[in-house]
């Protein structure tokens, strides 16, 4: 008998009476979107312009003997055709820090444009611009290109091998112990380590070791990615994009065409999704080299095959996975062995993947390796949550099984070993006060839990998951003009509705209404610096900004009362949108009355805000899952879902449900059907949406969400970040109802009609 | 003889060694612009977009009985067509204070769309909008205006008749006395008084009295109104236009429209100048109402006879001017009947006029009257300096006049009665340090003044002239780039190089070069509340607002050192660009390598300035210009030209000098040819650019200035501003100089052929 104690210091303070968080206003740009008048990257039409198209390459691996595009250039319509040798060379080789998704600025100018060899099927070579798509397109056919072609490794543990093709002969592998004196496709060996991994065994009662892998797989954006770039004749360069950070493609277009930060201004578009997948740039850098060359504004967009060729997906993954527990249920050790693929250029999120995978668990002896590993396929991106969702099917299979052998519930089993407020992680980390055992326990209550399923071939999984969060620079004004009205002008991309959450919690701070406030997303001329939207950073550190900027904009309210009123500032109080002055009730100002007079008493009222959070709110999930397999097609229907999450603070309830769902929705596509299918050759079978399988609205039910809000105690509004953690649980989630289902265990991902088949023994 | 004693307290202070300022770097905006690359309001081109036209009421005066637009909207190819019914019905009559060029906000509106009456020809009564230009016009001439036409009035002194035409049955005369019993044209009547006006002309030896008059001038320039506007379907509008203040735009439409400031969006595009005439709406409001209801995006262009026929002219000008020196040379008394002609709306610059007329000398007793009268002619609008020339015209001629009376050269007799520190003017207003002595005396000692003029018909002529400035309020930021470059947001309209010289300060204030810094004009959601670039405002209050945030940037390059360093923030110094350590001569960061590490340091580094400034540095300057007329011809020939002004510190001394060559060519255009020819009906017979003689470079020798720097001591580099004054001396110079080669006082401008041939008598 297990006696279970719940945490010391885990309880939870009680819930501010909040005026505008946690309600559901309208977003401020719903209509527009909705009615389809949204601005999207491919709705920029400039006078003059040009459309330009890529040379990929046609095989996954070979070096480039020559290109000779003289024939492309004579073709009428033709402006512009540049290769890797337009672009400037690179004056040092620094690793650009992204936020998600980094990389060596080498490599990235690589994969703008390939140089020396051609790394994936793919890869950019060269680009045309000309009067009309169809032109460049068929400029596109009149490059000769001479490639010697080389074997393609595409698997990650053949890449390991030391007879592996290698994709770079000046690739070697950087580890805590150093440089490896070889060449090799291993980028780079990190180990996490806590206690003592061997003694940790020994006390163990039960061991089970497992293999698992994942396919990479595509973050699914509906809109491609597209560029449109004016390189003027005083240097300075605009660009329009689609991008989850307008900063980081300023800030990759500096490094990569040497042009000053200020002379570059970025302009993000609306956004059509990105998951991480915006980040890295791909056509902008290649858009403006074509418009300096042809002195015109340039065009690009990609079609879905070069999306799905080309753009991030994220890493594949083999992970070895030993867990021991003593018979109580208490974890005592965890060792894995973990390789993530990281497509061309060494971008997998390892790091991540390996602080994710063990982070819902209290285990005191744990040993991590984890090796980074090149192949022949497209460079890796951040995806939601990055590196955590393959980690955590492989962990949150294994503690299922583990759960099973001491006898324990597979949410008992999660409740007793959760980690929690001092928990010590084998990254070294020690965790804040989180709402993982929150989570547990919520759905240990939840109705679905607790609700009956019996019928053949039906089973129910859960899965928990974790991601920290991020903080991150946001830099903001608000402007309180004359009427009232307030404009917050702010340089986080909008993804998941962060103009509606920043207003509101600036309405909040301000004891105005949100209708009084219009949130504005700025290009990078009309803002200081923000980091980009991810990492679920941007309702918690734009938040924080518009926390700041209120409170100075709080500050010269006052200021100017007591100046109006003649009393002290000390006299003057300012609460729920209204001045007063405690020393004579008949003085009051409401927050728009103070705003007509603005201009008349000191000036424009502006607040700014720029807060630089060291410390964030981790986030945590628990997800129940029923499924129904069919033994005779193997194919898997989602009967019901519950994802339970620790928010925080839910700002906008619709939208944390709304990330949640979506989130859900992707993990299931990943669980059950997508996957990069590649040929021996490394060319990709189904580079289009109706061969590569995501889940539509007729393969998930409604996906059901309970709110847990723990809120984040260094935060002004408890804020924790909600977009990532949902899409890691339900690769296992999903996994363990099979199992349950079915009574066989897969290891391996996507569980497709033809996998399920095969595991069940009907198919060879 | 005259006793001459140097005023005290006159001392300039010497000037600092700077660095950035009084250089001369080419203008971040140059290139562009000269090879016509630079973005205007005609350059918009949106998908979808409709074209509207404005029809224009062909008679001056009539009752509108109906308006049927019946035919017009059914023509293929119309959209949209509005007229006054589709302007929303005013909640209140406040008056729009626009810094330049204000008034109420009923008359604003019935000058955008004619409701119950047209006012003078090319009063806009209707608009289409339709997929082309040319359609929109066809549609135009299919609408049925039944007009009750009634007798114009078009003389400000015929209008101020008790039996007069009245333009408005609900006008009264509002004075100091208050409200007039009987509606009246004239609008206004106000007074400045200082001192006893019968007792100084009691002791003055020598009294001139005269009329003078002068004609409405346009403010001519080159780029036409335009604006392009989209209401969103969540009733954001989004408004593209050619505007001296975007903000002055947005606050016109937030309360002809009413909707929020926070949900309008203004856009200023490049601006082929203004001179005051684009500050006031009149396509923008017609524009968005088209926009509403035909659901796309709406672009409005006007001809030039629609811009000379129904933009903002100045007032045409009667001016009674008598003036009292005492034998000495002492100016004793002044007294002044001023009419100011509105144009149909009250908005005449009576105010300025009255105050900068005798600005320039120390009167100890002063009796002003003016009138602001309304007549059948466009609303008038702000023109440089706006109603200070026509003054200066009168006044300037005058003092001519009793300079040579009291047997003083025309220079001397100013000097003795410049007004200074200290100086009590008739409005009220005490003069802090300017530089008027200065200009004077440079003057006298300049090469021009000491120069021979010998031939015949050759005459030289001086005269002075004050313009106040203003301060208004400006709002900015600056955002340190990570690699040391800084982006300088700012909200002015760039006019006449204001990029440049914010720049410029901003350089100056952070010790860093001008290369650095890219300024960038934002829009309305980007940036807090900017007045509008008029009023001589920009250099100064955008560039005291450069040094707040300056002052903000280099309190956290402190900080991050200091935390950095380890030391009290006391012992950092920043000097030149450079912080160092007092207390460790080894620690040592340039602000581009304090840059690179902000982020790591704290975060995003962002200077704001939302200055409110209180004192602003009066103008002044005095003109000297030789002409040779023809007595054959009439013909008068500008020779040479000087004009000395006190610039405060010029930050950009090329672009001081040329804000003083444009300032005296339309100042020699408005003496010499330009005038608003209207006949009997009230129709312009000289609506084209053609017709209406502005000044060429044939017209013009090469306008020579001196800059003389006194500077204001309110600001942090002592700018007054500089725009303005330059326009303000030219007329009375030019017309003293013609007296002074014709032997004739000519009190009437433009003095064209036919007029100097009238005055010579050689026509009748």
């Amino acid at each position: 008998m297990i006696i279970e104690e719940k945490p010391r210091q885990q309880e939870t303070p009680a819930k501010p009476a909040y005026k505008v968080i946690g309600t559901r206003p309208v977003r401020p740009d719903g209509v527009e979107k909705v009615i389809g008048r949204a601005k999207y990257g491919a709705d920029i039409d400039l006078p003059g312009m040009l459309y330009g198209k890529v040379l990929r390459s046609p095989v996954a691996h070979a070096y480039i003997r020559s290109i000779d595009t003289s024939a492309a250039e004579k073709l009428p319509g033709v402006k512009a055709v540049v290769t890797s040798a337009d672009l400037p060379r690179l004056s040092s080789n620094e690793y650009i820090d992204m936020g998600e998704g980094g990389g060596q600025l080498q490599d990235l100018h690589d994969n703008i444009l390939a140089s020396r060899k051609v790394l994936y099927k793919g890869h950019a070579i060269a680009s045309v611009a000309a009067t009309n798509p169809h032109i460049a397109e068929e400029a596109l056919s009149l490059i000769k290109l001479d490639l010697e072609e080389l074997p393609p490794v595409l698997d990650p543990l053949e890449a390991m091998r030391e007879d592996a093709p290698l994709l770079d002969d000046q690739r070697y592998t950087e580890s805590l112990a150093g440089r490896s004196s070889k060449p090799s496709n291993i980028a780079r060996h990190a180990q996490h380590a806590i206690g003592d991994i061997e003694a940790g065994f020994a006390q163990a009662d039960v061991i089970v070791e497992r293999e698992y892998r994942t396919s990479m797989v595509h973050q699914g954006y509906i809109e491609p990615q597209n560029g449109t770039a004016l390189w003027d004749a005083d240097d300075h360069i605009t660009v329009w994009t689609s991008t989850q950070g307008a900063f980081s493609v300023r800030a990759e277009l500096s490094k990569l065409l040497l042009v000053p930060l200020a002379q570059i201004r970025v302009i993000p578009m609306e956004i059509g999704g990105g998951f991480g997948g915006k980040i890295a740039v791909y056509l902008e850098p290649v858009a403006a080299l074509l418009s300096r060359k042809a002195g015109r504004p340039v065009k690009m967009t990609m079609t879905r095959a070069e999306v799905l060729e080309a753009t991030g997906p994220t890493s594949g993954t083999y992970i070895k996975l030993k867990m021991g527990a003593k018979k109580d249920g208490r974890l005592i050790a965890a060792q894995a062995y973990m390789v993530y693929e990281s497509g061309a250029y060494p971008s997998s999120p390892l790091g991540a993947g390996m602080s994710c995978m063990l982070g819902p668990y209290d285990i005191p002896n744990v040993l991590i390796d984890g090796y980074d590993v090149v192949v022949n396929k497209p460079r890796t991106a951040a995806y939601r949550a990055p590196g955590a969702p393959a980690a955590a099917f492989a962990a949150e299979s294994l503690v299922d099984e583990l759960a099973g052998k001491v006898g324990l519930d597979p949410l008992t089993f999660r409740r007793i070993n959760a980690s929690k407020l001092g928990t010590r992680l084998a990254n070294g980390n020690v965790l804040p006060r989180v709402g993982n055992y929150e989570c547990i326990t919520a759905a240990m209550e939840s109705e679905h839990w607790n609700a009956p399923l019996s019928a053949p071939w039906r089973g129910r999984g859960v899965a928990s998951g974790v991601w920290y969060n991020w903080g991150g620079l946001s830099s903001l004004t608000a402007s309180v003009n004359a009427d009232g009205s307030v404009t917050l002008t702010e340089g986080s991309t909008d993804i998941g509705g962060s103009r509606a959450t920043a207003a509101m919690q600036l309405a909040e701070a301000l004891g105005i209404p949100y209708e009084s406030i219009h949130p504005f997303v700025a290009d990078t001329d009309n803002i200081g610096y923000n980091d980009v939207t991810g990492g679920s950073r941007t309702t918690f550190a734009t938040g924080w900004a518009v926390y700041e900027a209120a409170q100075q904009i709080k500050r010269q309210l006052i200021e100017r009362a007591a100046r109006l009123w003649e009393c002290s500032e000390t006299d003057v109080d300012y609460t729920n949108g209204v001045l007063t002055c405690k020393t004579n009730p008949d003085l009051r100002l409401s927050f728009k009355e103070m705003a007509e007079k603005a201009h008349s008493t000191g000036g424009t009222i502006v607040g700014c805000g720029n807060p630089s959070p060291k410390q964030f709110g981790p986030a945590f999930a628990t997800h129940i899952v029923d499924v129904e397999v069919d033994p005779e097609t193997g194919k898997v229907q989602i009967l019901r879902y519950t994802a339970i999450q620790d928010v925080g603070t839910a700002i906008h309830p619709s939208y944390v449900e709304g990330q949640i769902q979506g989130g859900v929705a992707q993990g299931v596509g990943w669980a059950l059907n997508e996957v990069y299918d590649y040929d021996e050759q490394g060319r990709l079978r189904n580079a289009s949406l109706l061969d590569y399988r995501q889940p539509t609205t007729l393969d998930l039910p409604m996906i059901d969400t309970i709110l847990v809000e723990v809120p984040n105690p260094t935060h002004p509004y408890g804020v924790r970040g909600v977009g990532e953690v949902p899409i890691v649980p339900p690769l296992a989630a999903v996994a363990n109802a099979i199992a349950h289902a079915t009574g066989q265990r897969f290891l391996k991902l996507p569980l497709n009609p033809d996998a399920v088949l095969r595991g069940l023994g009907k198919i060879k």
